[in-house]
C-alpha cells in the first residue's frame, strides 16, 4: 500500500510524425511498442485514439510498430490523411489518449439488434460517423444493420435529415435553386454536362456538384476534368456559380454532408446501395448543398442498378416522401436503362461526346441529346413562368441556337479551362476492336460488362482510355463489323481488356423477332 | 491500333521486406506508388491481394505507400502477421497480383439481404473467412447480418459444423472425450483448473484447451500461465494428454476452427456475442478438438451475459439442439452468476485461489470449490460406469484426499512448471482498498464494473495485477471496512483504477431485507 505522489507518469507528449502510407480513409496512428504512453495506457489493438496538438484533435485506430526506422519510442506517427486532417508539422508535441467512445454506439447496437431507431438516434450517430468516432468495423456494422432490416421511410428521413445537417450548409438568398441527379449504372450518361449550361442559359441557379467514378469508368467530374479544373476552392466556386449561374465542380472537397463520404468507405466495398441509403445520401447532399429542387433521374434495364419498373416506382415513392418530409420539391423521371447513353465510355471519350452535342455537330450522339433535353425541359419546368410542357422546346432552343455551348465555354472559362479538341480527342494509344461473331440484331448491350472492360483498359485513371460503341440495340449488325473499339493506356492494360472482351463482349445478338421494348416514362 | 508484342509488362517479381507493423490480425501489404505493377494492375485502394512465393500464398490487403524508406518499387512489404504466415526471408522475390473475389462473396450478399442460407453456403463462406479471403469489412457485414437476422436453428449447426470441418481436426481414439466450458462473463471463475485435475485424476480423458482473455481481466490460459507454459507445441500437447489424461493450455495455437478466430476479430470490438455465434464458437472448437461429451455453464445473473431464466433456458436449448446435430453429447448447467467467483480477479490472484482449493487450505474459497465440484461431478457422470448422482461425491474424494492436487502438480511439471507460492504470491506492488461508505448488506455485486477495475489496474497484462474481494453478496459491512483490495503494476495504473473504483465501487448495500434470492439448478 502506498501513497499517491507521482512523478512516475510517462511523458504526456510525442513528437509528430508523417507515415508515408495511404490507409483510404481511415485514420491510422502508429506507436512503438515501446512507447512508454503505449505501455502506461495500456491500448487494446486497433483501439482508437485522440490524437491532440495545437488545439487540433483528431481521431484515429491505433497500430502498434516494433520498427524504430517507422516510428521511434517517442514518437506518433500519423498515416497521410491523418496527418493531413491533423494538419501539424513533423516534429510538433502532440499528446496521445484513449478515445472517449462514441456516444451513439448504444443506439448501433438497437439497430443490430433490429430495432427502430428514433430521430436523435440518428442525429447522433451521423454527427459520430462524420467525426471519424466509428471504427471501419463499427461502420460496416451500422450499413449493414440499415440494410438488412430495411429502414422504414420515417427512419430513411432521419437519417437523410441528419446527415444534410452535419457539416457546412449552404444557402443561396435565391429561389429556385434547381439540381438534377442521376441514381447512376449507365455509362456514358452524361446529361449533367449538357443539362447545367442549358439550365443555366436559361437563368436558373444550378450549382451541380458532381462525383467522381466510385466503381465507374467515369463519373462527371473525371470527364469535366477533361475540360477544366474541376477542384476549386470553395470560395472561388460561390463566385463562379453567382456569376454564371452554375457550374460542374467535384463535390468531394466542399464538405456538404460529410458522414456520406465516410459511409461510402464502406458501402463502395460491400456494393451495397440499398434503397434507404441512396435516398439519403442523394437528398442529404442536395439539401445541404442549397438547393430547392431537384430532378431525379431513375434508368431502368436489366443491368441498370434498377432492373423492373415495379421497382423503380417504389423507389421512387420513397425519394418523394423524403424529399417532401425535407422540404425538397423533387420530380422524379424513370429512363431507358438497357444500354450505355452516347458513344463514348471513359472521359475524354464522354467529353468529345458532350462538346458535338453542344456544338450541334452531325456526328453528336443523338440519344445523348435527345435525354438532355427532355430532363433540361423538365427542369426548366421549375421556373414558374415556363408553362408545363413548355421546357422541351425551350431547351431545344437553348442548344440549337449555341447559347448553351456558350454558357458551356464561359463555365469552363471560369473553372480553369484546358484545351481539347473533340476532332482530334486525346486517346490512349494502344486500341483494338471487338466485332460482331455472326450476324445478327443486337438484343441486348451489357452496361455492367462494358463498364468493366473500360475500366480494365484504364478508364478513368488514364483519362484517354475507355470503349467507343459503334452499335446499338436494335442495329443490324454483320459478322466481323466492329460492336465497339477498345482504348488502353497501356499495353498490359490493352491485354487485360482484351481477354475481358473474349471471354464475354457484352453484347447480345439474335433475330430481329426477339427484340424487345421497355415502357418507361418518357 | 497496334500488335500485340511486347516486353514492356512491368517486372513480374517483387522483393520481399518485413514491415513491423502489427495490423492484428489483418494482412496488410504494402506497395509503393510509383511500383510498376501497382500501376500497371491497376489496384484499388484496399484491394485484397495474393502474394505468392516459393509455393506458398497468402491474401493481404493492399496499403500504397509514398515513402520509399518504408518500401521502394521493387519491393513488397509485408505486415508483422502476413510476413510470419508467408514465411519466407526478406529480399525473397514474390509476385503479387488482384486476389480472385471469394467465391461466397454472393451468399454473404443474400444474408445481408435477410435470406436464409443453405448448408452448402455457409460452407463456402466458412472456408474462405479461414482462408483470410474476406476483408474486415466482409467479415463485419457477415457477423452483423448473421447477428440482425437471427440465424434459425437449422442455420446455426449449418454454420457450426461448417467451422468444425475447416482447420485441423483431431481423434483420440477412445471414448469418451470429455471436455467443459463457461459462456464466460464471471470474473473469477477458474473452475476449468479444479475440474480437469478431477476429472483427469479419475482417468478420463480431458483435452481442455483454455482461452485467453479478451476483454475479461483473466482466461484460464493466463491464470494457468503464473504456474506453467501454455503455448506447447500440438505433439508435446498430443502426448502430454495421453500420459496425464488432461492437460491445461492455449487453444489459440492448434488450429481447431480456424474461422472462430478470425471471427472473434470483428465480433470483440463490436461486443457481438449473438446465441447463434456464441453456439457455433463454442461448438466448432470443441467438436473440432475430438470432445465426444461437453459440460457446458451458463451462468445467471444482473451482471452476466445471460440475465434471465427464460433467456438462459433459450440458449440451453439452442445448445442442446445443435449439439445433438453434431453427435456431441451435452449436458448444460445453469449456475449462479450473481458476483464473481473466488476471491481473486486477475491471473496471480487466481492462481493463488485455485492452488488453496487443490490443497484444501482454510482460506480456499468455499464458493469456487463448491462450483468445481458440481461441475466435476455432473463431467464424472459421463463416465457409464458412474451411477446419476454420485458424480458429486466421487469428485469431492479426489480432492479431498489430494489426488486432484497430485494430478494438478503432474500436469504442471509437463507443461514445464514455473515455480510459484500462493502464500506469497507476486502481487504488484501497488495497493489500495475500497471502502464500504456506510453500513450495510450487500445486495449486489457488478462483474462488469469489478472486471473492469480489475483491467485498468493493469490484468492481464500484469498478471499480478487484480482485484481481491473481501466481501461478497449477503455479507453484512460497516462504514469503512474494506469491500475489495486492488493491485496495480505502475502507479499511473492504480490511480486509474482508484479514478475508475470512485465512480462506482461495483457494491451495492442496503438493508438485509432488499436481499433477493436466484433459484438456478443448482
Amino acid at each position: 500500500m502506498d501513497s499517491n505522489n507521482s512523478n512516475e507518469a510517462p511523458a504526456q507528449t510525442l513528437r509528430l510524425r508523417w507515415i508515408g502510407i495511404d490507409t483510404y480513409r481511415e485514420n491510422v496512428a502508429y506507436l512503438h511498442r515501446d512507447c512508454a504512453l503505449y505501455r502506461a495506457e495500456g491500448f487494446q489493438a486497433l483501439a482508437k485514439v485522440e490524437v491532440r496538438g495545437n488545439g487540433q484533435r483528431i481521431l484515429a485506430s491505433l497500430n502498434v510498430v516494433d520498427d524504430s526506422s517507422i516510428v521511434e519510442g517517442d514518437q506518433l506517427g500519423l498515416s497521410e490523411d491523418a496527418f493531413a486532417q491533423l494538419g501539424l508539422q513533423e516534429g510538433f508535441a502532440v499528446s496521445v489518449s484513449q478515445a472517449e467512445p462514441a456516444s451513439s454506439i448504444p443506439a448501433l447496437h438497437r439497430k443490430i439488434a433490429g430495432e427502430r431507431l428514433t430521430r436523435d438516434d440518428f442525429r447522433r450517430i451521423v454527427q459520430d460517423i462524420a467525426e471519424h468516432r466509428y471504427s471501419k468495423i463499427e461502420l460496416t456494422a451500422f450499413v449493414v444493420a440499415c440494410n438488412q432490416g430495411e429502414l422504414d421511410r420515417e427512419e430513411v428521413f432521419y437519417l437523410s435529415d441528419a446527415m444534410s445537417r452535419v457539416g457546412r450548409r449552404l444557402d443561396w438568398q435565391e429561389h429556385p435553386v434547381v439540381d438534377k441527379h442521376c441514381i447512376g449504372g449507365i455509362p456514358g450518361n452524361r446529361t449533367s454536362m449538357l443539362v447545367v449550361p442549358i439550365v443555366a442559359a436559361h437563368g436558373m441557379l444550378c450549382p451541380k456538384t458532381s462525383s467522381r467514378a466510385i466503381t465507374s469508368p467515369a463519373g462527371t467530374a473525371d470527364t469535366m476534368e477533361v475540360l477544366a479544373n474541376v477542384e476549386l476552392p470553395f470560395d472561388d466556386l460561390n463566385a463562379l456559380v453567382r456569376t454564371h449561374r452554375g457550374c460542374l465542380a467535384w463535390g468531394g472537397t466542399s464538405d456538404l454532408s460529410p458522414a456520406d463520404d465516410v459511409l461510402i468507405a464502406v458501402e463502395r466495398p460491400l456494393s451495397i446501395d440499398s434503397p434507404g441509403q441512396m435516398v439519403a445520401s442523394i437528398l442529404s447532399k442536395k439539401v445541404a448543398a442549397g438547393s430547392t429542387h431537384l430532378l431525379l433521374d431513375i434508368p431502368v434495364g436489366p443491368h441498370a442498378k434498377v432492373r423492373s419498373m415495379p421497382e423503380a416506382r417504389r423507389l421512387r415513392k420513397l425519394f418523394e416522401y423524403v424529399a417532401g418530409c425535407m422540404g425538397l420539391v423533387i420530380e422524379v423521371v424513370v429512363t431507358d436503362g438497357r444500354q450505355p447513353i452516347g458513344r463514348g465510355i471513359g472521359p475524354v471519350l464522354e467529353a468529345r461526346d458532350v462538346m458535338r452535342v453542344l456544338q450541334n455537330h452531325p456526328e453528336a450522339p443523338m440519344d445523348l441529346r435527345q435525354k438532355s433535353l427532355r430532363l433540361a425541359g423538365r427542369m426548366l419546368e421549375f421556373d414558374p413562368d415556363v408553362r408545363g410542357g413548355d421546357g422541351f422546346a425551350i431547351a431545344r432552343d437553348i442548344l440549337d441556337s449555341g447559347r448553351a455551348l456558350e454558357k458551356m465555354q464561359a463555365i469552363i472559362q471560369a473553372q480553369g479551362g484546358k484545351p481539347f479538341d473533340p476532332e482530334n480527342p486525346p486517346l490512349a494509344p494502344h486500341s483494338f476492336d471487338v466485332l460482331a461473331p455472326e450476324d445478327g440484331v443486337v438484343l441486348g448491350i451489357d452496361n455492367l460488362k462494358l463498364a468493366r472492360i473500360a475500366r480494365v483498359a484504364g478508364a478513368p485513371k488514364a483519362a484517354g482510355a475507355g470503349v467507343d460503341m459503334l452499335a446499338r440495340i436494335g442495329d443490324t449488325v454483320s459478322a466481323g463489323q466492329p460492336l465497339y473499339r477498345v482504348y488502353a493506356a497501356y499495353r498490359s492494360e490493352q491485354n487485360f481488356a482484351r481477354q475481358a472482351s473474349e471471354r464475354h463482349s457484352g453484347f447480345t445478338l439474335g433475330g430481329a423477332e426477339q427484340l424487345q421494348t421497355l415502357n418507361v416514362e418518357f
